[in-house]
């Protein structure tokens, strides 16, 4: 079995393990976004050694530039990035979806323009399949509708019966076996969709079921909703993906109802922009009050950054344009989010989550100059 | 003494050990550049795994932003910087002349204006040594005039004595015992000044002795010549140091005529713009040929993007405009240039710097692509 259940069961924070051709992950995790095959910024070594076991590569930037063909002809995603680690990839569709400039839906899938020079690709299921399987990551993700918001009942539905025939598609011409395929779930804010789609998922069986479609607007409490009302429905035995998701309270809340993993640009765009995590509270490097600082960012902190450097410093780099200043903030950040998973974890193993959980977000105070 | 001649003498190349408040700096040596407090893109830790034991940081920009004051109440270039191994600070002249929008020479100083925010200052010879001694930097250098290339005898005479000038006001108020200062030897391409300048400064007495003023638009030769006929002038128990040189054939050459430190932007700033240094010669990674190339930039290399890799990568993270490329480019050039210097260092203690020159100059074709 490639998933594992250590604490908790089908409703509730679980603890588990998620076995992969390249490594285990331990669960609750957080996969930073490695769009074009970087985390930005970070080598691979320092991912590592943030608490990172797992990331995520985007295959609508890799099918673009340099192409998934020259990817597998030079060893596949692994030996191109060296990141020996587990990889997940998603199937390009929220891409095509967020950044292409023209998209076409039929029911063979999305035809769609490049951002990067124009020309018109066309991303089926099968497609999506193929191309994640020339990259050879662990676990791929199956060509999904990702609708706007706010839209109507009936065309959410639509998005998801559309999901639920390209899913089906999808498990279909899947063959590698050292390849685990996720199911998406979509049917946007709508429980009795959400559950439709649920049960159409379990009925083609995938190693692993993520929640789609979220965090493209909709309230933080639409979102949780979403999130309680159909975790439970998963099947216990499998991982549950909670895809975008998203800063530390709202990872803190899924949490609470049984979600495995999340994704998220977050701790590595906010580093670029000085926005910065901390056990303390959030602050944005930017600020005045720092310039004669010379405390590290987050004392509790064990990090390179936090280890070496003030935030004197480290707002010297910023406001100088200095790219190593970019370097340790974003290290920084994705330490935090290790950290704070590595918590999780062992709060969930120790029985006392919700008071894991009540503690950080009492100290996860917003500076008014965090952007 | 502060520097020990340890292969070498008067004339010819030098094998040395340069003292330091801050440790020791096997000669010949390449200093990097950290403008603002960092080499750039690189990390401390990183500089020194390329071999770095010193490196050089712009009084011009610390002095402007954050301030010297600022840096001296956090405790130095040194705590501020993370940068634990010995620094060597310009006296921001050079930048001055080369930066600042307007400048204005007097017997007093350089009064200029700032090229971030327009406002007024002045940089006398006390003045510079004044900001130096703020940012406690280990070898400190004097104030000097550097005139444009080309100007005439009786400009650059001018030039030079205003600079023994100076170099006599710096020395007079030069107080810390654990701060080397430098003199400059002025004197353009002219064989009869730089003679001049020398004897000028060994009368004031150095810790050292740098040719300045050079690398502004003069020819390889002119240098060349300016450099083999002053060099042998300088005395023999002193470091000497050519400023802002160079290639690595620069530094090859002048190491012949027992110059024992260089600085250079061009490992870091072309490890930036893709220009990449290798035993086997030069490339540029953004070329197509490099787009299915699964090799090491260098496979003589031990750096950490050599060991991890592969050209088809590196060229995919530079047109993607990924600062994990930047990075990576300017780590495996800092590496080339550190090893560079390794060898040159064993190659004259075993008393074959020649044969090493040849070897390393008729690998060091060009390739086109390089810019």
């Amino acid at each position: 079995m490639p998933f594992e259940l250590l604490a908790g069961g089908p409703t509730g924070p679980r603890r588990g393990r998620l076995h992969t051709a390249r490594g285990t992950v331990e669960t609750p995790a957080f996969m930073p976004c490695a769009s074009v095959g970087a985390v930005k910024t970070l080598s691979p070594q320092e991912v590592r050694d943030a608490g990172i076991a797992l990331i995520l590569c985007n295959t609508y930037h890799l099918y673009l530039r340099p192409g998934h063909e020259q990817i597998r002809e030079l060893g596949g995603l692994h030996a191109f990035t060296g990141w020996t680690g587990p990889i997940l990839t998603d199937s390009g569709g929220y891409q095509v979806f967020s950044l292409a400039p023209l998209r076409t839906v039929t029911e063979d899938g999305v035809l769609f323009q490049s951002h990067l020079d124009g020309a018109r690709h066309l991303l089926s299921p099968e497609k999506a399949i193929a191309v994640q399987q020339a990259l050879g990551s662990d676990i791929i993700m199956p060509l999904d509708e990702c609708p706007p918001y706010p839209i109507s009942h009936e065309e959410a539905a639509g998005a998801l019966e559309r999901t639920l025939r390209w899913a089906e598609r999808s498990r279909d011409v899947h063959k590698e076996s050292d390849q685990l395929l996720f199911g998406i779930v979509q049917g946007g804010v709508f429980p009795d969709l959400r559950e439709r789609g649920v049960q159409g998922l379990m009925r083609l069986g995938f190693g692993g079921y993520a929640l789609g479609g979220l965090s493209v607007g909709e309230s933080k409490a639409e979102i949780e909703q979403i999130v309680m009302t159909t975790a439970p429905l998963l099947p216990a035995d499998r991982p549950r993906y909670l895809m975008g998701v998203g800063t530390p309270e709202d990872i803190l809340n899924a949490v609470r109802f049984g979600i495995d993993l999340f994704d998220c640009v977050m701790p590595t765009r906010h580093g670029r922009t000085g926005n910065l995590f901390t056990s303390a509270g959030r602050l944005n490097i930017k600020g005045a009050k720092f310039a004669r600082d010379p405390s590290p960012l987050d004392p509790a902190c064990q990090c390179y950054t936090c280890r070496h450097f003030s935030r004197a410093y480290l707002r010297h780099l910023f406001l100088a344009g200095e790219i190593l200043g970019l370097r340790l903030n974003t290290l920084h950040n994705l330490h935090f989010y290790g950290h704070l998973m590595h918590g999780t974890r062992r709060a969930i193993a120790e029985g006392h989550y919700e008071a894991f959980r009540a503690d950080v977000l009492s100290r996860l105070s917003d500076d008014a100059s965090f952007e």
